[in-house]
């Protein structure tokens, strides 16, 4: 059964808006960072690391945001661009605004943390005016992420990005990437993410970030038909609540609710695992397939994400993804 | 015909939330500002006005907002505690914010401006945890005004208030109220009067308010009916739209149109049309008269309010109007 | 004996630089402010009192500050022109900030208070490229005012005067004017208030706000002797305490103490007693009086002003202060 | 001749105030930073440098400062005690600052940049209030840097140590490192450098830097010579003036000037030459040698530190320093 239908006829099967980072991962690991003496430069942010996991599995993808007038920021342009990432709608600021950055701290493959670096970042800085409608009604998808919704003018240009794709029909997708750094109270953070999710197709996040969002609401033993339910309601016809090892359950408007099977993983670290996760599962779903099969396909991209130094590098393609399903179940790869 | 039916069996029947102010008068006019030497206070801000105006008119009414911890705060809520509206929602600032002042202007009649203190504002910082939802739960109507909407956090506290009043089907009222002082951008307003406005049963703007709302769309004409019709597929029953002297029109969801006639006044200043105009109107539209006759009992109100020197002070009870309605009626009033 | 010589042969006698603000004065006093409707307009702020003040007595008086750019802004420029006050450096806003307010409340003659609005003031805006050497090269006497001192970039503008006051000869009298308002700390407030007194001549100040500028240092017993002497070894040549009732001692560099008889007064308010104090005092200085003549002087001024409704409008001329101290010669005038 | 004299019996020989930050250098140089794919991670900051210099060159050493309370903060005070500096007056910031990160772009050895971080940076926050005066008292020489006066409140902790080593008779050398980044206008610069500089006896400084602080006056010559001359009628014993390449005049209160020869050097990259030139040349003038001995002492100090990848690692000891100027004598060094 679909449970979304995309438009046809597009020209980018996947549009993503929102945060443009660099990240900056330890290369001597497994200690506190005060010892990490060198750091190696990647292409970060959730959404970025999404659209450059659409793209590496073979959709024609776009992105909508901003990035600084420097050295980070145009290395982050021509790293899209080199992917095959149509960047037409990446504006560049001219305020003097920095590119937002992230330390990766990894003591253990699972005391995993980060040093963010979100004051004055170009990326926040979208204004609804760069959104451009005619690209967004050439998306089939558009994927937007918590992120960028935790200040203005970034915020009210998702909040036109959801209107432009209403408006056109097409699919969103949003990944709630709920970080506290950038927003001022857990109170402004639940009026907007749920302003937003009202208008979305396809809801992704963890329990905790589902609770964030229900903070004004009842819903004490936090349970997940109950948050879900609420989405459908509105716009929503896919609700994937992740609750991290005990694994994801999709639950859809139809009542019926969805688990899948997860692959093991020699962890490196723990960053990624959610945007691969999502590429992984929107891809499938994408291409017709049952929520079951795209969330192992989201789940066997994200293993092989944890199992890399990086996030955005170590996407991985089809010819990857499918790699690395047989090799689980010839019993290859066990869990480190 | 019923175009909105209210809840029954409620404590309040009419509910406010946003600006709080001061109107400091000239109380030389017919000059400019420069030469008016004193002034009289007077408790201001649109949705106080109205929710004076529906308590002056019988309304059992309630008002949600904050207020400066000095004397003009202290001022506001003993006016509105004297005028019999309930204040147990109307919370003190403890930041040291001040009142928001409103200096006016009365160089004649028709040449009226007004000079705003908005900086560092209490009215602007209620927050969305301090809005009642046992309040709203309770009321028959809500009003909200596009004012408190400019800045954080008020603007989430009328997003909260907008969710308890859909959750427990309170009718909601939005007075548009544009006043770009607080604003950083046309587009800031767009996004966020447009996000508020779904969520309304009855909307009530001048052709500019709408038209500032349409930025981002095309209505190249600025048809009414165009603008009215994008909310009837949100949540939207009535709408108004204010063309000053040549009046206003209601347009309805089912199609129709409605115009109702106006009444002459001596008139001192424009300050207060407006608000004594949407008292005059919702308290018709819940005694479940026509649009017109409820129309024309806001535009009998909105005459006695401009023939006065205050705004909030001259709000009219149910005596007034009707005898204003009579006297026009005998001829006993011309235009001035 | 002659404490401080004074340039000659210069345009201006006085030249003062700060504050340009509007006060509200409550017209029904002996109340609290919620229970005052009415209040008027004067021209307000302590330097821009002590200009009038000196234009007033004779003194060919200029003025260096910033205005709003709307009708308080051109009221008080007019105000100050009428005064025969230059306000050829006087400039006009241009980013939409206000002009700060001052509510007076007058619960009785000795319970006075101020309900003051500084945010976003035309005032603190000033820039020290907008501050005219030209102009400060041709006066006798340049006035600052600690409130100037709060905030950038007018903290910079009163810097960049001093320096040119300095390079020219100007004679330099610091009114301490401290109002916590503006400032984010006592700290800021005594590292700055201290930087511009090591370069003035006069400082004018009362007790509790010496104490302010000592929070560093030790004066455990606030000795006014350890006070004055620390600024002898800079620039100082007087130092003026004020003890309120008690009277004022003027301490030089010579090692003298100078105190003067005060005279009764029929008491409206306290506001604009230290104003007029400074006025009436400067004037004696600049005469070539005797401190303890200077003083009287300034305090005849003063009883003038806290007998009238207003500060800037009650500034008295040499006639009215000279008939006011043989009034009190004479015995007509004694204390409310 | 000795041009400045410092106190005796002190705990420390010299301490530095300001800014704290952390480098993050290219290790692959020689192209633009784009093409830069790991960084390797430093000490920071010029006083900071020049402190770490100072230690190497084996000066009781004191830092008064602020960290941010994280990994990098935490790695600053590590290596500072690690380098035998007392760190007793480096405070934790409580805020949630950030440490600041300057990213190094080595495209050649004479096309060097920075691409720096300095919003919401813990060294900016220090305090007037956090600075030790003991600490101050038992010093006999204390550096402050440019930087630090940039924004409040570390602005005015600067000013607070001036005035507490001014009343123990403490030394004040003053390194301009002047850095547009964090200022908010160039007249704002030019304020707080002067208000500063009056309090200093040593100023180091390039040309650029003392034309910042000239703009109000009248040098349009830029002779260095008036330059100079106009510190001496303040507290300044010794005014250096750096010309780049063409070498560093040093002017003195006697109406002397002085210049030393300069070395040759393997330049891999610019950075740092200031900070050890500054710790070599005052580590001389400590020892009472003559300027044109500190100067060379100095130059040889910087030859090291631009041959070597970073700034603060490659600060020489005494006998790096000597063997140096050694070799040069020897002619086993040459320009690169």
């Amino acid at each position: 059964m679909q449970h979304v239908t995309f438009p046809t006829s597009r020209t980018f099967d996947f549009a993503a808006i929102g945060r443009l980072c660099i990240d900056l991962n330890a290369n001597e690991i497994n200690r506190p960072m005060e010892e990490t003496m060198t750091f190696t430069k990647y292409v970060g942010g959730s959404p970025a690391n999404i659209a450059i996991g659409m793209s590496r599995l073979g959709q024609k993808t776009a992105f909508i945001g901003k990035i600084a007038n420097d050295q980070m920021g145009r290395f982050i342009a021509s790293y899209l661009q080199r992917e095959g990432i149509d960047t037409s709608s990446v504006t560049v600021d001219d305020t003097g605004a920095v590119t937002g950055l992230a330390f990766t701290e990894i003591k253990s493959p699972s005391e995993c943390s980060i040093l963010m670096y979100r004051d004055n970042v170009a990326d926040l800085l979208l204004k609804p005016e760069e959104v451009s409608e005619e690209l967004i009604s050439q998306a089939k998808l558009l994927l937007i992420s918590g992120t960028a919704l935790a200040q203005s003018p970034s915020r009210e240009a998702v909040f036109q990005a959801l209107e432009y794709a209403k408006k056109h029909g097409t699919v969103i997708a949003f990944d709630l990437d709920y970080r506290p750094y950038t927003w001022k109270s857990a109170e402004e953070t639940a009026v907007y993410y749920n302003l937003a999710a009202e208008k979305c197709d396809i809801l992704i996040g963890t329990r905790e970030e589902f609770d964030q969002m229900e903070m004004f609401e009842s819903n004490p033993e936090h349970d997940d038909r109950v948050t879900a339910t609420k989405w459908f309601s509105y716009s929503a016809k896919i609700a994937i609540i992740k609750h991290g090892k005990e694994g994801s359950i999709a639950y859809t408007k139809d009542g019926s609710e969805h688990r899948a099977k997860s692959y093991p993983a020699k962890v490196i670290k723990t960053f990624g695992a959610g945007d691969s996760y999502a590429a992984g599962f929107l891809y499938g779903v994408m291409q017709g397939w049952t929520l079951e099969k795209s969330m192992e396909y989201g789940s066997a991209a994200a293993c092989i994400v944890i199992s890399s130094h990086s996030c955005s590098d170590a996407m991985p393609t089809t010819e990857q993804v499918e790699d690395y399903i047989k090799r689980c179940e010839r019993g290859e790869i066990t869990a480190s």
